[in-house]
């Protein structure tokens, strides 16, 4: 089974619970987050895990290289993503500095936190996954704009260390998206493939605005099947930001986002 | 002087105010939209300008290329472009049709259309010009999302029937923004040069978020020197849609505007 539950999905969900629900379900991956691993703990975590059979398919996650300690915080990420045993730690590269109008500066920056933190992934077996955020989240969030972008910037790096990760919120408006995809497996930077759906009206900053599969216009199938063109047989993550599902009782949002996900992904 | 008001910066300001207000303010260009000009009369408009010595820099807007009656709509629009002396017609090109998912398809659609009016556009003195939209409209407004692709779509066509449009609202996040620049106007479609801030938090359905110049993170000078590096030296139209700015008095709107983009832009 590919199918992957990124913990976001169902964010409410306690981790005790949402283990359960998986294995319950029959789900053996789980993307996991940062915040609620630190609060319930990163050994406890890494043993409920291994208690219901769940492999930790990607840690969210690293990046914000906009922070003056971005440096620090992502080596501790790396550390915990091995513990974890996740393959890959997804970055959200962060925005513009507060004030600042030098997207290039930005840019830069990524660059250079990057090259400090690769060669300490690869010594723990985890690959840096830069992920390309929709061209909306530019200025706050992440100066990673697109999937041909992000391969240039993993470009300098062995594969093994940096890879990108294809999301079909962030990337299906793209002419480019398909070469990119191409690209990425070619080059053997395909770290991790997420699905969320893309609907309007988008809400008040455009954060949640994501939608279940199924409920917008992203072309799952023929996503899916060009990544896996490409020799990608990894886990394919459901990552949905939605204030209806996150209200769902956490088996409730599993079940349906299932059954979407069989219907519409698989 | 450059600086041109495009009508929809001071939506609410009724036409013979507006031309009023911009002969007293010095300012000698106007970017029309349809709906109001139709509301007033298209050979009054004209009328209109002509008495204020306005320059119609362009008529907003052409497009919807979804719609059955695209065709014919948009010979209207190009014909009032002509009766107007604005030397380009703005297109927006339109986004999926309701409840389909067939991206590739809507944008052959509009290769489709265009190459229907092209010609027509030509014998009218009127280029069309091609704009890409941020990429947060791709499904229900444009499904033109970079100026690269804009360029390719306008490729079959004589450059004097089809150009492109630089809005730096919808452009800022491109890392090839600057080749596309260089490119448009190597090739001659550069129409027209358009200007609003990115500022952050978007508001609910993202259509009224546009900053005042200066109140967000666009390197106008920037665009403007990479413009006019080209060789262009035609208006620089601000459009700024923007709830704050709409209930300001016209006058005091233009005045702003203004004073923002000397200090920013010019």
């Amino acid at each position: 089974m590919r199918f992957s539950l990124n913990q976001w999905t169902t964010r409410h969900w306690p981790l005790p619970d949402l283990a359960a629900g998986c294995a319950s379900a029959g789900v053996t991956g789980v993307g996991l987050w940062r915040e609620p691993v630190a609060e319930y703990g990163l050994a406890n975590t890494a043993k409920l895990m291994r208690d219901h059979g769940l492999t930790v398919t990607s840690l969210c996650r690293g990046g914000f290289f906009q922070e003056p300690d971005a440096l620090e915080s992502n080596r501790r990420a790396i550390e915990e993503a091995a513990e974890l045993g996740a393959p890959s730690l997804c970055l959200v590269s962060g925005g513009l500095p507060d004030g600042s109008r030098d997207l290039d500066g930005a840019r830069s920056r990524v660059a250079d936190v990057l090259a400090g933190l690769a060669p300490y992934a690869g010594e723990h077996g985890v690959q840096l996954a830069l992920e390309p955020l929709h061209p909306m989240y530019c200025s706050d969030r992440c100066v990673v704009s697109t999937l041909a972008q992000a391969l240039d910037m993993a470009t300098p790096f062995p594969a093994a260390q940096v890879g990108v990760m294809i999301d079909t919120y962030h990337l299906w408006w793209d002419p480019d998206v398909w070469d990119g995809i191409a690209r990425a497996g070619a080059e053997g930077r395909l770290s991790l493939f997420q699905v969320a759906d893309w609907v309007t009206p988008l809400p008040e900053g455009v954060l949640t605005g994501r939608g279940m599969l199924g409920d917008g216009c992203v072309e799952f199938r023929r996503f899916r099947e060009a990544v896996d063109a490409t020799g990608y047989e990894g886990p394919i993550e459901v990552e949905i930001f939605n204030d209806a599902l996150w209200s769902m009782p956490g088996p409730e949002a599993l079940a349906l986002t299932l059954s979407r996900y069989n219907e519409h992904v698989a």
